[in-house]
């Protein structure tokens, strides 16, 4: 990216919200102005100096109530390669122990003049009453199993990148759709630039008005997989998931697990897309994990330009603040 | 702050010590020159870009052997805004649980040329022993029940902000007082610029001689709030406590909670102060802690002056020193 | 350092390999050249602005699956020196504890486009796994009982610097050598730059083969002393000693411990070391651990100078790539 190209997108942007909450909350135009300034930054990560000055002087804050190395690490690294200053807080060995609540917490930060808090709670929520309350921007780095705006944002980019667009474009997203922020995102923002969602899981793990969000459901795999250009796996959470629901993971993985063979279903050009981290063997093998289907690496790389992109735009960063 | 602004500050400053270890060891005239050099760092934090070079290539480590999240990243985001390095070691994770000494950690930071260290630990005089072996600048983030100096050189700020001045000042510090390294190094700060003190609480919370600090003693709630300018409230740290020296938390709001209808025997201009975390319900009630005296978040943002303040200082930086 | 001596010192640079695995694997070319850089390197940590732009946007990540806290930090504070970006990743706290492999971490971290990787790791050869499935360059920071590069590199440059050369030197290892990677390491260094070693221990801690590495054997503390130019002493890890290898800490100390008295078998130039963190009073009294002989200190100093160096000939970087 060259310096004229950020600052063109940087001019066209029409980015006017505050905060990154959901996929819900924001329009076609708003999630490809996103995608389309991730572009833009996506080459910085491939060159031999890494890093721009863009938002050098803001300060950005991972606040993270439930622990995740990948997701803190990826905005982390977004901040740093946008030359912003970045601390972490582990909710655990934050004051929240010593019975001080979020809000007072998050006033805290606020009071330090910081510009960016990313947020991860189990409670669905947590980043919407916080960004009510905060002059700071607030991006939901996964909430409960409401949304993970982020992973979505990803997903978009990397299935535009791969497929060229995402109109008219058919994803099943496979899984345990009822628990799954990332499934949530994903239907929001697939259905608003224009793909056909199927979600497909045991009955248990579909919820029942779910089609009311413009997406075919279906409980058989095959049906799902074939004429699919896009099958999105979910991580099955088998630390979290109640006994009842998922008889066994040896039962998940016979009815809903993804191998080879079953794979040959797919179209030729299939893309495999998981949010991370797999279970190898359960709802994915590793055969096709690793295989040429799988984009689930290309993810990983485009969720550093997403996030920089997200952290750029909420900054309300110009170029014409920078210094020379 | 332009930078011939902090030049000034630079030039007229007469700061000689190594060390902030408390501040019994200051006198006015450097409690003075602090709260003046914080005068000059504010602003940073209130630009698009805060960020200057002032420390940059110095090295500062925050050395916690207790806990804390808004001292630590006060600390932290302090000395980012100087472009400093900073790095964290929690002592839980540390080489001290391989059986090395206190000392051994300090000369092996030392050995690694590091310029200031940043240290918390719950044993009086520890910071104190540290400086004394170590070529690097000592902070003392407090140390048991004894001092809190930065603590209390933003309280001194934030009065002084708030007030126009220190000297003939009425403080009254309400709670805790025997265990308080908040009271102790208030009391210090406080008398030296001048300030009238008074201490409030329960018998057993007051120790026995500490007239001789040169300030008032009362017992009684309504004697402490009538007349004051500024009412410091401290934390009961129920979880420390010893079950004898508090009956319950709900006696204690009785006798010394601040409430509303409390806060009515004080001055119609007086301040509320709190070095957080707020236990909202034991010894400040919500309608006041958020009411229109408490400063208790303007404390917050001056803690950042207040410790860029202390850590430039320290750092014998000049401006001559550093690149253009 | 000038700008000048660095750019000597890469033009000169013959460094081919993408990981600092062991120093099995080095020439003593390349471990010459690793010493001569660090000496570059050494004099920027003595300057009052300690920090040169040479890695400017690399990415280094410290991943760490054994604790450590002396190791994290001078690697970290060795990248920062050099205005790289550094990130912290404890495996406690990663993905692994959601069941990842490692190379499932390692190949996450590769897509963010990270430029090295510092590993420690309990089980020997897993920085070679990973190294081997990597572009990212490896650095190896103890693995196992196997091998600890770095801690062997800093011992030669303290033995250069202290001595004026490696070569004809002779080093007497002494303590637990079987399981000791700093032993290892420090052997095929020593051995490949022409020192004679000496190894000694309790028979039941030293490896029945070790002869084959060119090294001497001896079970008496007084002949492994007796013409020593170096007397290098290990940590003995009673936290994961097996009780019937040392019978106790006070039959240890009586028969290999390094005391005052001991001392005096040595020669009048001998030099003390040791990895840290020390034991006091079992394997070395403490007035040998603080006096004149001992060079423990300069060990740690000089280690980030080591560790400037192999992140610098690693990152491959050339003045010619920096930023003017």
């Amino acid at each position: 990216m060259t310096t004229a190209t950020v600052s063109h997108a940087a001019q066209t942007a029409q980015w006017t919200k505050k905060d990154l909450l959901g996929l819900r909350e924001l329009s076609a135009e708003e999630i490809r102005l996103i995608l389309q300034t991730a572009e833009s930054f996506r080459e910085i990560s491939l060159r031999p100096i890494k890093k721009v000055p863009a938002l050098r002087g803001k300060t950005v804050v991972n606040l993270f109530f439930e622990p995740s190395t990948r997701t803190r690490v990826s905005f982390e690294l977004a901040a740093k390669r946008l030359s912003a200053d970045i601390m972490n807080i582990a909710a655990q060995s934050s004051s929240l122990s010593k019975g001080e609540t979020i809000l007072d917490t998050v006033r805290n930060l606020e009071a330090l003049k910081i510009d960016m808090l990313v947020i991860r709670h189990a409670a669905a929520g947590v980043p919407h009453l916080i960004a009510k309350h905060s002059h700071a921007s607030v991006i939901n780095a996964g909430d409960g199993s409401h949304e993970h705006p982020t992973q979505a944002l990803l997903d978009l980019f990397t299935i535009q990148e791969k497929k060229g667009r995402v109109e008219g474009i058919s994803v099943s997203i496979i899984g345990d759709i009822a628990h799954s922020r990332v499934a949530r995102s994903n239907i929001w923002g697939l259905t608003k630039l224009g793909a056909r969602v199927t979600v497909c899981g045991p009955a248990t793990l579909v919820p029942p008005q779910i089609e009311q969000l413009g997406v075919r459901v279906t409980y058989k795999l095959e049906e799902a997989i074939r004429g699919a250009d896009v099958v999105m796996l979910l991580r099955i959470q088998h630390e979290r998931q109640e006994a009842t629901l998922v008889p066994s993971l040896r039962e998940y993985r016979l009815r809903y697990g993804i191998d080879r063979e079953r794979l040959k279903q797919a179209k030729p050009d299939v893309l495999i897309m998981h949010p991370g981290p797999v279970n190898r063997g359960v709802e994915l093998d590793s055969d096709v994990a690793d295989g040429p289907f799988s984009v689930i690496l290309d993810q990983v790389t485009n969720g550093l330009a997403v996030r920089m992109a997200v952290l750029y735009l909420l900054s309300g960063s110009r170029l014409e603040e920078e210094p020379a």
